[in-house]
């Protein structure tokens, strides 16, 4: 893995109150936090010889193609229809069996469940899995590591591999800010309704935070640290991606941008003096849609 | 002034030789190195009531209407036409008055002196003044004190400001290899001649590479303390902005590409376990080129 480096913006940058550190997680490997997860889990498991297999979006895919490879593992990568060109092409010249298959997420899941069992591979699960929660979690503690005492760290959720890896490193020691698309709320319906819920997913983060159910994995964790969920809509995550990049020269996919775009937004506003952490989480997109 | 990041790579990373830090100066304010010379010669100088006036391709032309927002002062910025529209348009916004003159540097830096010499305000040189120089490296005291003994720091070359600071900052304590493209060759004609010498530019990276002359003061430093002298092409350039993009998720305008293009040109080839800081100094530039 990287070391991602992280950028402290002045007071008052953005027009933002609070202190703001951003964790440029999009800098990591296959230009996502994913790897992480990846190869923890990976590297746990007893991988047989017709290797791995996964579902994802885009980045977790990558991810595992790019553990994988290092690892000199076959894998097989179930991908929905609604990831983005760019990903899919870079997937197809990751070594990896690329399979695109269904309209989200969930629809290429079980495609990929349906191979592991016909082959015998070993699957990986982009979030619900202990291992791969664990292995986000090291994007927190390089965080903390590199800038103590953050009073707040702000994340988005998808599945809540991510955001919940991020609670467990810092517990009670920071308050936790989980950031969701309104036309992804998994984290959002699990919490009016006290466990996890399917929902609807759509919209302009679909292809990283589409998931349509949140982790059991991540839940037990995020259900109890979790301080905020909000949400953000499409417009003002696209506009956190113009600003990241107008303004800072940061290139960042949708899911990548959510947790600034809940910042920007309003949805989430800190103290003059509180520290924040926001994790900019991926980059994995056309930058022409920023230029 | 920003801290900027460092992304350490991985040995091997980018198929170069060498052990590879990258400082990411294109994360500073108005998106260059820029402003740490505009404002240490800007916080030196006695401002008049008429302010301050600038040329330049349009780095110095952001910083020091940046830094002369910050300081109260009026600014008077040139701009030759060659400069990019990404840049004139940032520039439009910074509330400081912009004349677009001239084909390239030179050209507007002749209306600058004639504005300074009717209006009596300071003129401030892009690179060819001693608190420019000096401002600039401290890009390389950052680098230095986040990254200790790196045994090489290469740098990109136009008037010569930035890499005369980060040879002034390391003087014989690091191996200083200046690049420039094929096309702005102001050092590697000084060299020949013993002398700073007028050469014509043109080409990729000539709106911020584009100086025809290398500064007295930078030349005073680069002359004694630039170990290697590098020329690029432009496809060189353009390439490197290319896998910046593809393989670190970093978008760099094409001077900002030019230090990482002499590695991935072979122009300067690393030893295996060489130390190599490399500086991406700019992202002024319209991402949908390297999408």
């Amino acid at each position: 893995m990287r070391e991602t480096p992280v950028l402290d913006l002045e007071p008052g940058a953005l027009g933002l109150d609070g202190v703001l550190t951003l964790k440029l997680e999009l800098l990591q490997h296959t230009g996502s936090f994913k790897p992480r997860g990846a190869f923890n889990a990976m590297l746990a498991a007893d991988v047989p010889a017709p290797g791995v297999v996964a579902a994802s979006g885009g980045n977790f895919a990558l991810a595992v193609a790019h553990a994988a490879a290092q690892l000199g593992h076959p894998a097989a990568i179930f991908v929905p229809e609604s990831s983005p060109a760019a990903k899919i092409d870079r997937l197809r010249r990751s070594g990896a069996e690329i399979v695109v298959t269904g309209a989200y997420y969930d629809d290429a899941l079980a495609a990929a469940r349906q191979r592991a069992t016909a082959s015998g591979a070993v699957e990986l699960h982009a979030f619900d899995d202990p291992l791969v929660v664990a292995g986000q979690g090291t994007c927190a503690r390089e965080l903390d590591r590199s800038r103590h005492a953050l009073d707040t760290v702000v994340a988005a959720v998808g599945g809540g591999g991510l955001c919940g890896g991020v609670a467990a490193w810092y517990g009670d020691r920071a308050r936790i800010v989980a950031v969701e698309p309104e036309r992804c709320p998994t984290l959002a319906r699990a919490l009016e309704a006290g466990e996890p819920v399917d929902v609807e997913v759509s919209g302009h983060a679909a292809d990283s935070l589409g998931a349509r159910r949140i982790g059991a994995h991540p839940w037990a964790v995020l259900s109890r640290h979790v301080d905020e969920a909000v949400l953000v809509g499409d417009e003002a995550i696209a506009d956190a991606q113009r600003r990241l990049w107008a303004e800072l020269r940061i290139a960042a996919e949708p899911g990548g941008a959510a947790a600034l775009a809940a910042l920007l937004a309003g949805a989430y506003v800190p103290a003059a003096d509180e520290r924040v952490g926001v994790l900019v989480c991926g980059g994995n997109f056309d930058p022409s849609e920023v230029a």
